[in-house]
């Protein structure tokens, strides 16, 4: 029985307590690994989604990508721009949900919410998914490959389990994997650059032959395809309370720097891309292939691939914080369920915490773990909580005035707008490939945010006190006037029995026993016992010939309290209980659905008396 | 709420009263399908996987089923002679676990429990699989091949469904699959000798290459796999009660007429098999590629293969009430789980059914619905309950020594040293095939049986009443010298608590209430409410610094009883019901964490005091 809680603690280390909790500033260095890690980790994946896209107009047209990255580039330029008022707005924390709900009311900012559950969801499985392609890419774990979904699995236990267990703590670690990622990046375009510049690239064009013909869509389509690369960026604007002092200023510069280390990194990749004329591969990732035309396979190959692994794994685990924090905010304004805002063991929120993996768990399974179906959802309910943080962050201008207020507000408008028409262009080229998927949902989740908060107002407006005049004296109710009925409910005449008829004693004023007799009850017998060991007390057999147990002692228990109104008639169930837990399989539950249809008539009192064997 | 009522007795019918029980008594013809199904059925797979075995030896040999199927059939006249013993001494029905546990002791006849159940569970899957095979055999059907399992699990559903609605009332509708099997299976043996006596029959044999040499090993296994033919051949030794008077003297016969059947048939379909050169085909049944060859593709190959899949599905529904007849007798006895032995609405053992479906359906998800597979397992069980059960007879002879009862003894004896024989050789065939998982199997179930029946046995010791004097007068308890202390849960102040503080008092005289601080309790406002609503309750505020709920209640509780000891207390806990069922997950469902934790603790008297919103 004392091995569960060992377990437990193995895993998860010793309960902490509240007054332990605290917030721990990270200097922008860290910040930008902490933060940044999920905008960064894009680049693992984007390019590879344009250059799908493109290739099915033929390899001829593949080289149109870097175009395609410009214009995701300059939008990245916009956002991050956008977002630089965001921060100077609101010091402790801009999320989508905060700043729609605080400017724009409470349906735009339940629909931010709900856009952005869906998209933390999202980051998980595709990071994973995309990390266990660039692991299996490798050619001595290509067998590995048939295992996707099961390893995708492992890495989703693995960080619910370090999340579990709170790694705030453990921060400074997360800056290997994401300056592994910008060095090995770099260098690569480095050496690639080197390379073009000394003439040693001499790969030639694969002819592949175009399925589709070039059209305006098929362009739209690659572009909604790489904005994939722009998830992430808001986490900053988020997080700026986590800054040292002056906390805005470093935010915004650590988000400047990412914005610059992040279209550097996209553009590099898709131009060598493009350079070493790179095909998407079923096998091999874009990222496995150029490092490999780069750097041979060899130790710098397997430092970009694992470097790769790692930061989308960093990238997931964002998630884990930001998935928790919103569902816990959402809790504690009623639009979720309450457990969401407890703090765990370890203090942080568990709950969420095994929601998300329950959900990246399922989406994982039901698209197989494959990047390029779950990026079809993806992207939507970025732009969707874009757009409408930006749209908040004009009214909050408008509605300020403070000082330089209309560029911020010109700035804010203009990101607004532009992510609104790349939302359009993504439902438009994306809408049947599954972003639909996330069309649908998200009014139903809003449906259930409001639902639920419906439900939580009314249970408090029903449990007031309101109405409850002071009571300075309270008479105890006198036995001799008041009465204290009880039903005992006998299945055969044991010790059990017995001890409950005792209790009832005790309590109660006017108790009756009842048993049902389904058939197989030896009456003479169960009467001559009763005699001799209760006979103060009446007992009453019901006949059932239709063999049902508990309708027919529901039935009197209803009849029985409608005699005796304005009292409690206390129900009072004999219960004994087996010494291991599985034996309980060997008696029929007949407690347990009593109680719940006992419920169902709603009784008010029942009592469980219960004998230890 | 009154949806699932109304599905249930969609599905199932009227609830049936207990006095509508009644036993139907079967003519010969009838009694001949219901009780012949199983055993009959088996021809539709016995010789194709005697087939499967020989033709490893190559094409050359696979004409050597032919004597395979005689022995097989020589074993079948033995086996019906002595269980024609076995009619004539258990005239009440003699199951192998009766006859074995009788005779020869209590583990013989849990053995042969075990063992049968095992195999009524293969009855089933192997039924079913090979239904679900000849059915896909059909060439406008083959595609539905894919969806094998799936098909088996909507027919396991299917009689599942009719036994839990209770088949017997209608056992004339089983006449049509049993005897339209016959029939076509009787005129498919005609055309087929009409065919070769005029000299109809051209088909050369496909040259098969060996893979093993042919071997006494492979033969003994081909041997094997055809036993599967006499599964079944028990069960009218079963259902002796079932039939008109004089009941022995009519089972007896119609066992004759059944042995006689299936050993035609069996011969039949082996020879014409051979004739026509059919070789296993896992896209095809041998049965289908000799209604083909026979009869070509139309109205009577479709009608073969029909009547195959049906007398399939009837031969699985002989499980269905063989295998919850059997668990009710154990559970009568102490061996299963006492709910086994529980007459449903429908007047049937609903719950033997539904866990003989659970243990089919998961048995054809394991093994992929593959007959070739699950038949690895079958025969097994059946000759290891054919062994125990005539072993059984021959001590009973002994016993009894009634006239004639040498020649009886000798018959039992026979039987019963060539079906251990035969079962040696199939263990030594089959165990690694999947012989060995039933080898497993049956000491597991067996100790199974034997700790359910210690459970019932301690239970009903220790309920005993044994001990407990006569009781001619019962002072009710003086109020003044009892105490009657109670302990009264408080989450928050709200009506349900009020309530629940309004009941405590009127059973107890010693109230106090307990309130656990986990860090969010505003203490000031409690304190406030506390002194205007219930000032002569003293409240106790316990602090958690860890956020433990549950643990500082019941600690409390334990401490509190521990100083009234020799009375009951009462652990009171308000509740308040929502409206909904899903409502209850918007709560945090410590009401109920507190109930097992008292319980773990021993807590004797726990009350819920219901709010109903």
């Amino acid at each position: 029985m004392s091995f569960y809680p060992q377990i437990k603690q193995f895993l998860l280390g010793r309960t902490l307590p509240t007054s332990a909790r605290h917030h721990e500033r990270l200097n922008n260095a860290v910040a930008l690994t902490v933060l940044a890690a999920d905008a960064l980790s894009s680049v693992a994946y984007a390019t590879e989604e344009i250059l799908k896209v493109l290739v099915l107009a033929g390899s001829a047209v593949i080289g149109g990508s870097i175009w395609v990255a410009v214009a995701i580039t300059l939008l990245l330029l916009i956002i991050t721009l956008s977002y630089q008022q965001t921060i100077r707005a609101y010091p402790n924390g801009g999320g989508a949900y905060i700043v729609a709900h605080d400017n724009l009311g409470l349906y735009p900012g339940l629909i931010a919410a709900a856009a952005l559950m869906i998209d933390y969801v999202l980051t998980v499985t595709v990071s994973i998914a995309s990390g266990v392609d660039n692991l299996t890419s490798i050619p001595l774990l290509q067998p590995l490959r048939h295992f996707s979904v099961e390893l995708c699995l492992l890495f989703i236990s693995l960080i619910m389990l370090a999340n579990l267990r709170g790694v705030r703590e453990s921060g400074r670690i997360f800056m290997i994997p994401t300056y592994a990622f910008i060095v090995s990046v770099f260098l690569m375009i480095g050496v690639g650059f080197f390379k073009q510049v000394t003439g040693h690239i001499d790969t030639s064009l694969p002819v592949i032959q175009p399925t589709e013909p070039l059209s305006v869509f098929l362009i739209l389509r690659a572009f909604s395809q790489g904005c994939t690369a722009l998830t992430g960026v808001e986490a900053i604007s988020n997080g700026v309370p986590a800054f040292k002092p002056p906390e805005s200023k470093n935010a915004r510069l650590t988000m400047v720097y990412m914005g610059l280390i992040l279209g550097i990194m996209f553009l590099g990749v898709t131009y060598f891309a493009k350079i070493y004329h790179i095909v998407p591969n079923p096998k091999e990732t874009v990222i496995s292939q150029l490092a490999h035309n780069i750097f041979g396979y060899g130790l710098f190959y397997n430092f970009v691939q694992v470097a790769t692994l790692l930061i989308l794994l960093l990238a997931a685990n964002t998630s884990y914080a930001d998935f928790p924090r919103l569902s816990s905010l959402l809790a504690r304004d009623g639009f979720a369920p309450r457990q969401l805002a407890l703090l765990g063991e370890r203090l942080v929120y568990s709950n969420g915490i095994i929601l998300l993996s329950l959900f990246s768990a399922a989406l994982i399974i039901v698209f197989k773990g494959s990047v390029d179906k779950l990026i079809s959802l993806f992207a939507v309910g970025v732009f969707m909580s874009f757009a409408l943080s930006q749209a908040g962050m004009v009214r909050h201008w408008f509605r300020e005035r403070s000082p330089g207020w209309h560029s911020r507000a010109f700035m804010n408008g203009l990101g607004s707008m532009i992510t609104v028409i790349v939302l359009l262009v993504i439902l438009q080229t994306k809408f049947l490939a599954g972003a639909w998927v996330v069309v649908v949902a998200i009014p139903v989740i809003v449906s259930l945010f409001l639902a639920i908060h419906r439900h939580y107002r009314y249970v408090v407006e029903r449990l007031s006190l309101q109405g409850i005049p002071p009571r300075d004296y309270l008479p105890r109710p006198n036995p001799a006037v008041v009465t204290r009925p009880a039903v005992v409910i006998v299945g055969y005449l044991h010790r059990g029995t017995v001890e409950a008829l005792d209790y009832a004693r005790t309590i109660a004023d006017e108790i009756v026993a009842v048993h049902v007799d389904i058939g197989n009850t030896d009456r003479e017998k169960l009467q001559k016992q009763w005699r001799q060991l209760e006979p103060d007390i009446p007992l009453k057999i019901i006949d059932s010939p239709y063999r049902a147990l508990i309708e027919p002692i529901v039935n009197f228990v209803s009849q029985f309290e409608e005699h005796h109104q304005d009292v409690f008639t206390t129900v009072i169930i004999p219960a004994f209980v087996p010494r291991n837990w599985w034996a309980s399989f060997l008696h029929n539950q007949t407690a347990l659905f009593l109680k719940t249809a006992l419920r169902a008539q709603k009784s008010r009192v029942v009592t469980t008396v219960r004998y230890y064997l």
